[in-house]
C-alpha cells in the first residue's frame, strides 16, 4: 500500500514501558532511536508526559516523565531524523509542567483520554498546540462507548483544533469489519482531520486491523517492535513496514534492533498471545485482570482465568 | 458469524506434529479428542496416511501413519461424537494400503497437493470416494502459482467428483485482501463445490485471513489449538470459535485442553510468531530454511536470518 501520507509512530517505549513500568536503560531506548531513524520510521513516541509530582522515580523510569534532560541523554548532539512524541494523560501532567515547544526536543504531544474526558483533551491539546507542538488526541476504548456518547465525542473533536484524532482499540476487542465501520464514521464526522489508528493484539488481530484502518483512509499508524506493548501487545511495525512497500521505510535496521533489545526482554515480560489476554478481549474488558494474572504464579492456570472472568461477566 | 453449513477442522495432531514427528503420546490425542468433541467441533485431523513402507516408525510417531490400532486406542469403546480426518500427502500412500471406509475409524481422507500433482490427486481422491470417504483436495503453497496454472488446475478440479477444495496459504504469505480475491475466484470457478481454507500465521494473519475467508464464502474451516503447527502455526481455534459465535461451539474445553496438553509442549517447541518466520512469510518462501534457523544454536541471531534470505532471494 504505497500512500505517501501515512506517517509511522513507534511506540516501542511508551507502550512497552507499560510492562516494565519504563525501566529500558539508554542503550535500549538510543538502539531504538537509531534503528526508527535508520528505518524511515517517522515519529518515536519515547514515552509519556508526566509531572514529577504525579510518580516517584523511585518506582518508573525516566520514560514516564520525558524531561528535557532525559531526551537529552539520547537524542543530544545528534543529527535529528525523526520526531519524538509523548503521551499525556488527563491529570497526570500540569499544564505549567509543559515546556515550551523551543524549549523541548519533544515535537508532538498525544493527549489519551476515555470519552468522559474529552472536554479535558481537547482543552490540554489546545495548550500544547498554542505552546507550539504538534498534538493528537487517542479516544480509548472506543469498544466499550455507546452510539451516542461517541456521536457526541466526534461532534466535540470536530470542532476542536487537534489535526489527528486516533481510533484506539484499548481491549484488542475488535475485529476487521469493526474497524472498517468505525474508521468510516471517523472519517464522515471529522472533515479535515486526519485519523490514526492504534491496535492491540489480543485476536491476534492488531495488524490486520491496523491494515483494515489504511483501507478505510486512516494515515497515522501506530506500532511497536515486535508488537512489545501492554498485554497481547501492538501491531508488529517490522510487519507493517513490510506491509506499505513504501521505499521510504526499510525493514531490516527493526529486525536488527529487535535481535539486540527486544528478544532479551522477551526472556523477562510477557506480551503476545497468551490466553488470558485472549479471553479479555473477546469479552471486551480491560487487561489489567489478565496481566495480574500473567504476573502471578498461577499464569498457566488458565481454564481458572477463564472461569473468573466469564462468571464475573454473567453476574455483571 | 452465524452460518450453519461452516465445519470446522481441528488440525491440532497433523499439524502439530510437523514440529516434533507427531510425537505426541496417546494421552495427548485423547485429551484432544475429548475436548474437540466437548467443543462442538466437527472433524479432527488426526495425522497422516501414510504407507508403513514411506516413513520408518521409529522417525516418526502412529500419527504419521493413522493405523486402524492406532486409531482404535483413541476412538475404541466411545461413542463417536466428531469425525475423523487424515490428510494423504501424493506419494506417500499406496492405494491398496487405504482400508475400505467400512474397516476404519476414518471418515475423512484430505488429499494435500501441489499445483503440478493435481491430477494424481483427483486420481487419488476419486480412490477415496470410491472406498467410502469424504474426501477434499487441499491445493498448497498458491501463492507461488501463476495465473495460467491455477486455472487449469481449478478448471480439472471442477470437473472432478471431489466435493470440497481448499485454498491454502502453506508459507504464510497472504494478506486479507488476497484470500478475499482468491476465495471468490474458487467460488467462482468451482461452482457446486465447497470451499475450505487453511492459513499460517508467519504475518498474524492466520485468524484474520481465516474471517476473511468466511466472509467470501468458505465454510471448511481449518484451525488448531492455540495455533499449533508447523513454523509460525495455523488459527488458533479458541479464537476461531469465539468469532463463530454459533451455539454449537463451546470455547471452555479448548482452554482446558491448552491448558492440559499445547502449553506443557510451548516449552519445547517453537511454534509462533518468531522473526525467522515472519521473514519467510514476507518473502513468500517455504518455512523449512526458518525451521533449520529456529532448530540451530543461533535462533535469536534473526538479523543473520534476514540477510541469508534476502541475498538468496535477490540471487534467484
Amino acid at each position: 500500500m504505497y500512500r505517501p501520507e501515512i506517517q509511522l509512530i513507534d511506540c516501542t517505549v511508551r507502550d512497552g514501558g507499560l510492562m516494565n513500568k519504563w525501566q529500558f536503560d539508554d542503550d535500549f531506548v538510543c538502539t531504538v532511536y537509531n534503528a526508527l531513524s535508520a528505518a524511515g520510521v517517522d515519529y518515536m513516541e519515547i514515552g509519556y508526559l508526566s509531572s514529577e509530582s504525579a510518580f516517584s522515580r523511585d518506582e518508573v523510569g525516566p520514560w514516564k516523565f520525558c524531561a528535557e534532560n532525559d531526551l537529552q541523554r539520547v537524542v543530544g548532539g545528534m543529527e535529528k531524523r525523526l520526531k519524538l512524541s509523548a503521551m499525556a494523560d488527563i491529570g497526570r501532567i500540569e499544564h505549567d509542567d509543559i515546556p515550551m515547544k523551543s524549549e523541548s526536543s519533544l515535537d508532538m504531544v498525544r493527549v489519551a483520554c476515555y470519552v468522559h474526558q474529552i472536554d479535558a483533551a481537547i482543552d490540554l491539546a489546545h495548550h500544547c498546540i498554542d505552546k507550539g507542538y504538534e498534538t493528537t488526541i487517542n479516544l480509548m476504548a472506543v469498544s466499550t462507548v455507546g452510539l451516542r456518547d461517541l456521536d457526541e465525542g466526534l461532534n466535540d473533536l470536530a470542532k476542536s483544533r487537534v489535526p489527528v484524532i486516533y481510533l484506539v482499540d484499548s481491549f484488542g476487542a475488535f475485529y476487521s469489519e469493526d474497524i472498517d465501520v468505525l474508521a468510516k464514521k471517523y472519517m464522515e464526522q471529522l472533515p479535515g482531520k486526519t485519523i490514526g489508528i492504534h491496535c492491540h493484539n489480543n485476536q491476534q488481530l492488531a495488524f490486520a486491523n491496523t491494515i483494515s484502518g489504511i483501507i478505510a483512509g486512516a494515515n497515522y499508524l501506530d506500532a511497536t517492535l515486535y508488537g512489545i506493548g501492554r498485554g497481547a501487545g501492538n501491531c508488529p511495525l517490522e510487519l507493517l513496514v513490510s506491509f506499505l512497500k513504501n521505499p521510504k521505510f526499510k525493514v531490516r535496521p527493526l529486525i536488527e534492533a529487535i535481535e539486540k533489545q527486544i528478544l532479551p526482554w522477551r526472556e523477562k515480560i510477557d506480551w503476545g498471545y497468551f490466553v488470558p489476554y485472549m479471553v479479555t478481549g473477546v469479552l471486551n474488558q480491560h487487561p489489567r485482570t489478565a496481566i495480574a494474572h500473567m504476573e502471578s504464579e498461577e499464569k498457566n492456570k488458565v481454564t481458572q482465568f477463564y472461569d473468573q472472568m466469564t462468571n464475573a461477566t454473567e453476574v455483571d
